[in-house]
């Protein structure tokens, strides 16, 4: 079987590049269908790998001058930087020298370098960011839910085949339920671009619609795939962190205030741990995928430790062994020609 | 004092006519400055006020033969039951007759009621309605949470203005801090939406803005006054909801599981009630203003109790004590000339 080349831009995320490397040297360890190529500064990678005493020659580094930092503006930031690791990653993918890039420095930068750099799959409108959320449930992908803010119609119904096809084939789950973003489940509610979509999703026959789906079911596991603009989508994932995170802080503040919730508090931390937080743990389903683009994509979030990494690039293989790509492009063509008939009608 | 008159639709909600009934018996008994009218089914009425033995002549009875379901068509039932007690409340403030009208019945047939009978305050481009949702430092106005889905730039800087006036006068918090609600800190961040919006709500004097605000940053309260079109500002509210509830759900279920989660779970209870829960009861915030109308009309939650009723009763009393609606004319006038020399030059 052939290796999956994975690059990966060592200098981004906050803990660079000490995570990305230390994921870079277990996966090749537990891994033996991959190759993976850090890009970065040579001398910052080779001493974490030295510190940590690993050499492999499945793991490759290659030296960048320069590295696009977290305000930069993403268009001049591509365009200027030609030897930084994120746009030397990219470039790997487009000339077929890697088959996934991830990183995870601005999403601003990975966008605009995954829709010019890599490239769209031809027939995709535009490639969409989808999250993967945790829920009671499982976990649902959010898509779109940050590459574009201002969507049309069509756009939506493609998030919807490339989310149903990277949910199925990448994490297994076959013939997954999709729903729509929407603030109501009767037909005359929603906003006008909701409205114009919904008739596109009933229509299209190689997916599972079920209709809206309202913020307020996501938690508890709704659709496996959600459909939406990146704005909503990008309200719906910061919400559910900020609220999270603002129940847990109030929760602990008011618990070490009387010795019953100090006791009670101390108590339960082991049972939370164990039901709680490891089903909203985000790091098990590593980072978002850009979809729709000639080689894969993976934004990982900017605080990613090794553990998140290690699983991105699990992420990465699996994409590959699934050969979602190729479905995707059968899916868009096919596709193409449903709309262009229904454009007719 | 003149008296405050205002109109309760006893038929709308889950508990009705017993908890308007209380709750209207219960503010009469503690607010002299208040004329309350109970509109519905008056054989229904009458028996909850025999039942807690309770009469006044400051509270009066107007029978209705006619009901709006929740799953009506909110203009047709607006249109055809005119002897509805959502409609004959309506007409009250119409007419003169009633200051505000209370509603816990269907959110449509109050919006649509709202606009069509009681009718704009002059220079109002649309009628948001505004949720007070719990935060981690007392309360934030997210406004449209339910009118205007497909909102415009110059309806949104209304938006901002009438919350303000709204925070100032009816929740007395100085000088309101307004925030638009977007997905990300920087400038080039938004829909087109908010990117158009943005310039509006820095060139107005009137308010105190602050910048875009993240959904990330709600729980804990970045804003007094969080501006944003009605599908945006329904999908966070329902987050909001949602996630709360979920992880409140799933905590249960895993303390439940262990022995020391139980105990653990019974010690902190009594505490987490103080703190947690008494921080985010939306009971105490009444319910969902519709502003920019000629007089108050107030959204309950559907599943309100006799509590809720009750500090809605406060809320329209309040709202007139502080001469609210003269302000929002007053700054509607104003803003609608800004408006004019915003578009000549």
């Amino acid at each position: 079987m052939e290796r999956i080349r994975i690059a990966i831009d060592a200098m981004g995320g906050d803990l660079a590049p000490a995570a990305p490397v230390e994921a870079a040297a277990e996966a090749i360890r537990q891994n033996d269908g991959i190759e993976l190529i850090l890009l970065g500064d040579e001398q910052a990678i080779r001493s974490e790998l030295d510190r940590i005493g690993f050499s492999d020659s499945r793991l490759s580094v290659v030296h960048c001058t320069e590295r696009i930092e977290m305000a930069e503006p993403p268009v001049a930031a591509i365009q200027k930087k030609k030897d930084s690791s994120l746009v030397r990653g990219m470039m790997m993918v487009r000339k077929g020298e890697a088959d996934a890039v991830i990183s995870a420095g601005s999403t601003g930068a990975v966008l605009v370098g995954g829709q010019v750099l890599v490239g769209r799959i031809r027939g995709v409108e535009r490639p969409p960011l989808g999250a993967l959320m945790p829920t009671e449930k499982g976990m649902s992908l959010l898509i779109d839910c940050g590459a574009n803010v201002d969507a049309r119609p069509t756009w939506l119904l493609q998030f919807a085949e490339m989310g149903s096809i990277y949910m199925e084939s990448a994490l297994n789950i076959p013939n997954p339920t999709v729903g729509i973003l929407n603030i109501g489940a009767e037909e005359e509610k929603g906003n006008s671009l909701v409205k114009e979509t919904i008739p596109l999703l009933k229509e299209c026959s190689s997916i599972n619609f079920i209709g809206s789906v309202e913020a307020r079911d996501i938690p508890s596991g709704a659709a496996d795939v959600i459909v939406t603009d990146a704005f909503s989508g990008n309200l719906i994932m910061k919400m559910y962190e900020g609220t999270a995170t603002t129940i847990y802080r109030i929760a602990k503040k008011g618990l070490m205030s009387t010795l019953p919730g100090m006791i009670g508090g101390l108590l339960i931390k082991g049972t939370l741990k164990k039901t709680l937080l490891k089903r909203f743990d985000a790091a098990k389903y590593g980072g978002a995928p850009l979809l729709g683009l000639k080689g894969l994509v993976v934004k990982a979030h900017g605080s990613s430790g090794a553990v998140e990494f290690r699983v991105a690039i699990e992420q990465c293989t699996q994409f590959y062994r699934e050969n979602v790509n190729e479905k995707i492009r059968e899916r868009m063509e096919a596709q193409a020609s449903a709309i262009r008939e229904m454009k007719k009608r």
